[in-house]
């Protein structure tokens, strides 16, 4: 029988999975990564990594793949000719510095020591001072790539952690002969191929590269502006083909493919982040699905036919999530990291009392209301300095009265993203939260419905990211004539819990979802009414 | 050696205190009343009181006195012929219904069974409609008492309490001869003589009963336009004289003589609130000392020479806390209280853990700003609906954070509290903090130092409130020439602890409190920004 293996690298491990081409799971497997994140010390060293460094080694990455997929084809009783072709999606950005021929740096004897040699992880934190500059120096530009990014480039991405290097470790940044996307560089691992020609996802390049279809990356000018030295750094140091996620990057090497336990030629897709592989892995086959990847922050993404500029929104990249779509992506900063802060404050060991005792408040938790923004505000202000707020307190509320009204203003969080797109034209016609919270915290989907006033679909997939990489593995196999024929056939969670808004709530949540604009109004300088 | 006695009637006890003119404490004793608050039902009865009801039993506050005066006598080994002056204080407004002998209503056989001709202790809440009709109809007609309660009469006061019965219990309403607060009653019983002449205190008819020197209460008409039978109530159901605290009453009956062990005639002083009986007691001898009484909420007083309205100060009597002075009277809804309540939230078991880390932590608690109106806000915007806030949060803060802005925005009510009197030209010239919060939470009174940007002296008095009571007693004994030789003599701690402010805290403290304002405003309709 056929099978699509989908290859989901996350922060501490990667996972395979085996599905066939009516979606049935045929294996998984998780293999951890030996050396996970390298936060303290780099591997053999004593030395102390300044704070907010996260790096990883990227043998870990190819050792863990090849364990888990040769354990998935054991449990599934597979043979190589039976994966017809591979997906990956990587966390992003997370990047890193090679020679030419695909070497890391940190691989490279001479530079074994260098921290910023090492593959940074996407929560790598070195380059605050980059961004800053980066920001500013666009703003003062006006460079039109800004408006694709709701006005702001964020900390995490790709340009930010070149420069770094560049500016911190001068040495590592010339000897850097290509900087590339850890998912990107695996792909080039799995294909081989020269460097001119290695496969770079539309995805990864448009969310974190500040690359589009129609203007390519930032031009020579501006990165002259921002650096002398780095006015050349696409040309010199980036070489490749921009693929969209789903379209073959090219097949398995002979080496690989034993590697691996798989047949050498098989088409390998372009890779994907691993949030946006939740979209397809979700089951969202149709434009206007609106796709919550719910978990310590939060992810919103929509594919859209309309290719509209929303103020706010983070992301809008043609071919960003599938071919042929404009991809928007929105989020929220802190959502189940936000809960847990509050669990953490009110000293409970686990969410279970303080979810049955927010559920049975009346909306509004008696007069409490919140400002979810404890991390910051992502979509639509994209202002990480702004924080949060619980006014309305009275010596008579509990913490459960904190957690619903926490809850609530998460919810009109999510509402006032979906009513920004539908204002600037881009539809929103169906809801689907994925990701681990909504498994484990229920509650927050009847919440998320009764403030929306749209049914939410919770998709079951324990492995949303890895069955979305599996479906773009046949898809790069041209196993379906159209991503929406690969979803329909591979991700439609037949069985998938619908949570239903509560009419007679409607009412209180307008008046609420109100007052919360008002109080994020007042700290920000967001305008006050819903104009819808 | 002459002593003087302080009675200080409490809500679940009295204490009885002896003092002698140097204020060396001789002797103390408590002793419980039988009852207690009267919450659930009537004594002998089963049937359930309305929620809000709290009433005390008359015979208690005699049986208690008597027993706490004996058994201080004994533990001083003091004679009927060493006490020369009694004083006493009390809860406020509590208050019963009586016949013109004197007798409580509820001891009258017929009107056993009736909860509204029991004492209302100062909590009882059974009249909320009734304060909402007293307040409309004075607004509507402009009354001037109004200006020296900040504009809002109080649901605990004594002619929303006597409505209550009228409304609710006419027949007990036509019954009483004699409306009067709780310690008159008891000074009246102490010192005999006819309704006529009973000796109601300028205190408690100043603060709680809607009384001033020069207008006298409320009018006819006034009362009329709150309800027709209400119109001659002063006339008809409060006789007595208005002296002030410290002046004599009168001398005590053989008979009370008997019962307490004390001399025949021994003058006793008129009544005052337990928590005004705090100022001499805290050794606020000269005009111009604010002192803090702080507990569950927190009330602050001060004497001062100039009598000013001050817009939102709740309570503005001459003659109100010591003869001679305007009497100022303050105060913060939630203090304590709203500590306990964050310790609750937190889930912490005491304090101490908060407050250690509380105090570890720098001025501006790394960026959470609070908003104290759990309870309302009392001074100066007396408004019971007002909630509190946090703001600034971030998933970084914890327990010890809101701890610490609490702290700080209690404190930065109590310099708006300041700046309003200054402001308006009542002089602050000295802070004292006395109450069981200063000796069980020093952090407090450390935070309030530091936001006055004032030294507070911590009156190490454990009985601040019975030892003003004995000081009165001695006034009363004409014992000294003036209120303030009395209280320097008697109440001066020459070993009180003074806290001092910080220096180097003074700025970040100015653009906190100022932060504080523009917040309270928000929530408000307080100016924004204060004008000192």
């Amino acid at each position: 029988m056929p099978l699509a293996l989908g290859l989901d690298f996350g922060t501490e491990s990667v996972r395979a999975l085996l599905v066939d081409l009516r979606g049935r799971e045929h294996a998984s497997a998780v293999a951890h990564y030996r050396h996970g994140q390298i936060i303290d010390a780099l591997p053999g060293s004593k030395k102390p990594l300044p704070p907010h460094y996260a790096l990883q080694h990227p043998q870990d990455w190819l050792d863990s793949a090849a364990k888990a997929t040769r354990s998935a084809l054991r449990s599934a009783k597979a043979g190589a000719d039976d994966v017809l072709g591979i997906g990956v999606d990587f966390t992003s950005c997370t990047m890193l510095p090679a020679l030419r021929d695909g070497t890391p740096l940190c691989l490279v004897e001479r530079f074994a020591r260098e921290p910023l040699a090492w593959p940074k992880l996407w929560k790598h934190h070195g380059a605050q001072a980059q961004t800053d500059r980066i920001n500013q120096v666009a703003r003062e530009r006006g460079e039109k790539f800004l408006s694709r990014y709701g006005g702001t480039i964020g900390l995490e991405w790709f340009f930010p952690k070149m420069l770094e290097t560049l500016e911190r470790a001068p040495r590592v940044y010339q000897a850097a002969e290509v900087w590339l996307e850890a998912g990107d560089w695996f792909v080039w691992q799995l294909i081989g191929g020269d460097a001119s020609a290695l496969p770079r996802s539309t995805c990864q390049a448009g969310y974190k590269g500040m690359w589009s279809a129609d203007d390519g990356y930032p031009s020579e000018d501006f990165l002259r502006a921002v650096h002398p030295k780095f006015a050349t750094v696409v040309r010199d140091k980036m070489p490749g083909r921009l693929l969209a996620p789903g379209v073959s990057a090219g097949g398995l090497t002979p080496a690989m493919a034993k590697r691996l336990g798989l047949r050498e030629g098989t088409p390998v897709s372009a890779a994907v982040i691993d949030a946006h592989a939740g979209v397809p892995g979700a089951g969202a086959a149709e434009p206007g699905t609106f796709v919550m990847v719910l978990g310590t922050s939060s992810c919103h993404m929509l594919n859209s036919v309309e290719e509209r500029f929303v103020p706010g929104v983070a992301g809008i990249v043609r071919d960003g999530i599938l071919p042929g779509f404009a991809g928007y992506e929105t989020g929220q900063a802190a959502v189940g990291d936000a809960f847990d802060w509050l669990r953490r404050l009110t000293g409970q060991r686990d969410l279970r009392q303080l979810s049955q005792d927010a559920a049975a408040l009346a909306p509004g938790a008696d007069g409490v209301l919140c400002l979810d923004w404890l991390n910051g505000c992502r979509t639509p202000l994209m202002d990480g300095s702004l924080t949060g707020a619980f006014t309305g307190l009275t010596l008579r509320h509990t913490p459960a009265h904190l957690y619903r009204a926490l809850l609530e203003a998460s919810a009109f969080g999510v509402r006032w993203i979906v009513d920004l797109l539908r204002e600037h034209g881009v539809p929103v016609n169906r809801f689907v939260a994925t990701g681990g919270l909504p498994h484990h915290n229920p509650l927050v989907v009847e919440v998320y419905a009764d403030v929306l006033g749209a049914p939410i679909t919770v998709h079951p997939s324990k492995h949303g990211p890895a069955l979305g990489a599996a479906i773009l593995g046949a898809l790069a196999a041209d196993a379906f004539p159209s991503p929406t024929a690969a979803i329909r056939a591979m991700a439609t969670a037949k069985f998938a819990p619908v949570i239903k808004p509560k009419a007679k709530h409607r009412a209180a949540y307008e008046r609420l979802y109100s007052d919360y604009r008002k109080l994020a109004a007042h700290f920000s300088a967001a305008p006050s009414s819903p104009s819808s």
